[in-house]
């Protein structure tokens, strides 16, 4: 297969983790650019990985006629803009969650990747984690049957800044959205969110107008029912876990640890601790959502994870958030009547 | 220690478990009545323990004047009756749940309970289950500091009869009814409920007017959240855990398994499958909910589940019906002003 | 059934164990007599339990008709002679383990057993577990085809006192003999042993003329192999643990906790430490093994752990300790022609 | 760090692996060369992995001045020549284990080696497992003080080919081997060794005058005990644990799985089969070990894996085979005397 020629823009956290998934995992493709708003960033992450061509200036890669793809991880307000410039420079494009905090924006973006004919995947590295794959794996050969009852714990080892958390767009559309996602992959379209949430952990993420620890209860459109917690902190590291209850049994995505060694003493078994967050525990599914890209690239076919895939968990988040305020379930039709 | 003398009133399943329970196993009680409204169950249990009076009348057994305790395991809509009679037979009482499905009649018998000043145990077994104390220790000891999140999961291995489901008073005042009285004993006072529920398991479920699927998410007055997960069909067994985030980290009470030997094979490692149902799951509970009401009687002490700890749970059962009729949070001051 | 009538000889803490279990938890027996050489042991057990009858002089229980059963729990040294006393007072016989450690003695015990025709039961308790029970089970039925590979992992968490040590016989008559019978219960006959030994947890232990930590390898007459560890300490408990390795697959029997709650921290997750030694640990068993005796007695059937299952682990003792001091494999006929 | 450039030397199934770890996952690492006496694997493993350069001949490889450093793969009995080759040619080594099966040959190439001046790692892979390199870790660090007794599970999925069986030097040289370095990786200097062995597996193998299932003693200068078990056939995976008991506790390195995701059903639950074989099983522990090879050659300090630690393995291998011929403990002064 002929390798596929990248830009990436964005060298934050998660932009030089992608960058170096490609340079090293990810033998089919080839980094040709680093973008960056900020000029270190963008010059070191392209010297330590041997690439010559960085800049500041993400307009400078979308005009390299020999980019054929780029990844967008830059911040949240930039990616609707980011897309449709690159849709209109016939760029493949990857782009991370969440697509933007504006509906009408996404719409926008997504306009422009259809008029432009170019594929778009939204990085929801979760759908790629092997216990979460193995999972819907076995529910799709039917080992449970129909599924009735999908529970997801999703808890963060440490709240973000409060500088970040005001700018998230909320726990629901920050955190989540990948759990909304996640929902979606394994039993499909929700149909009605109905969200608590309590300030916890800290009460500065209360006066920023946020919640810290949340209850969300899901109803799917087959009557299946959801459930995902979330808190922004787990001391004990990132815990994700996914069950599903069924007509012929459970499923239970445990998490994995990052080694089998236990020691015994008088005060009982002890194991290693949990990852202690994302870039640890969903290392080898970053790796997979890249290559699933570029492989949807070569094959010029429609990438694993859509646009409207990208879109509706923003929905929900919104949802969500009006669930919270008002006090009463919400159906995604009151955000999106196109979701009714 | 003196042996307390026993009248099991009730010789149904539960009925007969106490009455086996207290034969076998609490050596410091002594059975001897066992009354049921049906002459053969009450015969049958009496002679399969060796003992000489059964009757087909409880007010036989509350004349006995050698008879100090008495265990009620009758249908529920006799328990206020029978406990207002004990009372005035100056008989302290172990009732099973609920006390009454109305909350009046709970009041009446509550008030002569107090007047006579005998001790009242209410049947939440669950709480003296070895696993779940250990958490409730390990809480209290404060090993994961301050709680914010409780999570129970309580599913049944199979769904009831309809004729019981439309009797039942419905899925929270006979099956969640465990699982609020569990979030009392572990986080304390509870403030509001939400439920969602589901008919998923048996459409006949759904023509009685019940669910058979639910989840109910919890506020506590102390802030943190909770969520309780039911279901009357997991085909894999009784599956009961509880978990519990906190400020220092989790707690988890897993499944304890009929025995600790696996098979492995190609298709991988194999356990026994869970405990079918509560019989088996809280063999040790049953007897030790028992002894613990032989050693409030003997010491006339107040009993650790008391006449309000059985009340309180069927107030949150009302307002978890409620919820799920009028989609809406509700808080247990709506049902009881005296819980405001 | 009719209750069998017992007496039990010996009162020291096995002795204890097996009165209580037999006073609460068997219904099927009636306990009249305690005897014990030491007259307080002997008192304070039957008046705890309620018995009027004790003793300081076992044949006072021996002459009483009354008596149908003697449960003997006295030191090693004395069990051949009680026996042979309680076979011509035609009593059925429940003697711990080991039968003696003289084997002309045991011979003469058993002939006295065969000649009186009474039954004779031998304290292995281990057979009685229900997760190595459930391991045999499952091996019976095939589960894992032909076996090829037992493994028995068996710690004690501390050395007893080293008055003990000297009288005991050494740690493969002591200690190894359980893991002897066990690997006869599940594997069959036992061809040849060779014994390493090492004086690793106390040196007094070695200055006594014991080792404390052994590896034993095992050849069965099926040409299957055998593994067993023992050690003196491990200061997390009582581990007991078996695998067997086979055609099919492998069978694993686990060891089980006291409790299913866990605990995570940022150093990861803690389980409850093992049961600690014996008595709690085979609580089940020791109740399930004076069960399976009343109920030969009650049937007048052979019992499930026979006198030459009391023999034969004795047999393979001594040849573990002339293998250790010849430091060579050593064949059950080289102790005893007629297991040649 | 500068890139080291590789040939590689053999393009059977282990030298593909190394050959694309290096290519792949190596970033420090530029591969040159494949080398194979047979001609399509050199080819094709050439051509797949985008280099140039392949032969049939290994001296071109080591005729390359810009070659630094050789990976070893081929068959054993050319390991011996090919370590002397390359040395000759300046050229640092890693050669698979065994470094030869005649003790003189690798005594010859080791002089070879401390000749030259060359670096020399030998493949013993288990090393660098992260789970194997956890409990060491916890082992250095005194977590359970004085180690006494180590465990060694270590079955293979199911037995070569019998064509392989007969030049393989037989289990202990081919299988355990990995054991025996483990064992001195963990516990340090063995002394002496016991070997029973048995054809459970497969009577072709035993006609091959080969033993397919061994239990192993070990005996280490410490003081300390140790038993390896070994099987040609689980049909559940290569099952591959450690366990050491020490006097203040246990440590317990067990499979790893390949997904943490359980099925549960009324027959109970059910978790993924282990890694099949050591491909799946140790792909980190080969990356690992490659990794540390470039680095020791980039700084040119001492490998983790000396050639000394390559011959000892073969030496207590040797000890083993007398062993098992002779039904008798050997001390390795028997097999090479300046080990005694």
């Amino acid at each position: 297969m002929r390798s596929i020629k990248f830009g990436v823009i964005g060298a934050g956290r998660i932009g030089r983790l992608h960058a170096e998934n490609l340079a090293y995992y990810v033998p089919e493709a080839e980094l040709l650019w680093v973008a960056d708003v900020v000029k270190e960033p963008a010059r070191e992450t392209a010297e330590r990985l041997g690439i010559t061509n960085w800049t500041t200036d993400y307009r400078e890669v979308l005009a390299d006629p020999k980019v054929e793809a780029v990844l967008i991880c830059t911040s949240t307000d930039t990616h609707a803009e980011i897309i449709q410039a690159a849709a209109a420079a016939q760029k493949d494009i990857f782009c991370e969650k969440p697509l933007a905090l504006d509906l009408s924006e996404i719409e926008k973006a997504l306009r422009a990747v259809k008029k432009a004919g170019v594929l778009l995947q939204v990085g929801f590295h979760r759908r790629f984690d092997p216990h979460f794959r193995r999972l819907k794996e076995l529910l799709e050969a039917g080992e449970i049957g129909k599924p009735w009852l999908l529970k997801i714990t999703s808890y963060d080892p440490a709240p973000p800044p409060i500088s970040y958390v005001k700018v998230s767009g909320g726990i629901f559309l920050d955190m989540t959205i990948h759990d909304f996602d996640m929902a979606r992959f394994l039993l499909g379209d929700v149909e009605e969110v109905y969200a608590a949430g309590a300030v916890l952990v800290d009460p500065e993420i209360g006066k920023a107008g946020d919640v810290d620890t949340a209850v969300v209860t899901l109803r799917f459109k087959s009557g299946a029912l959801g459930v995902i917690t979330n808190c922004r902190k787990a001391i004990y590291g990132h815990d994700q876990r996914i069950e599903v209850l069924g007509e012929k049994g459970g499923l239970f995505a445990e998490n994995p640890l990052p080694h089998a060694t236990r020691v015994a003493n008088e005060r009982g078994y002890h194991t290693a601790p949990l990852h202690y967050f994302f870039v640890e525990r969903y290392r080898e599914a970053y790796i997979a959502e890249i290559k699933a890209f570029v492989e949807a690239v070569q094959e010029g076919k429609e990438p694993p994870v859509t646009g409207l895939d990208g879109k509706i968990p923003v929905v929900i988040g919104y949802a969500a958030k009006k669930s919270l305020l008002e006090r009463r379930p919400v159906r995604l039709g009151e955000i999106d009547p196109s979701l009714a």
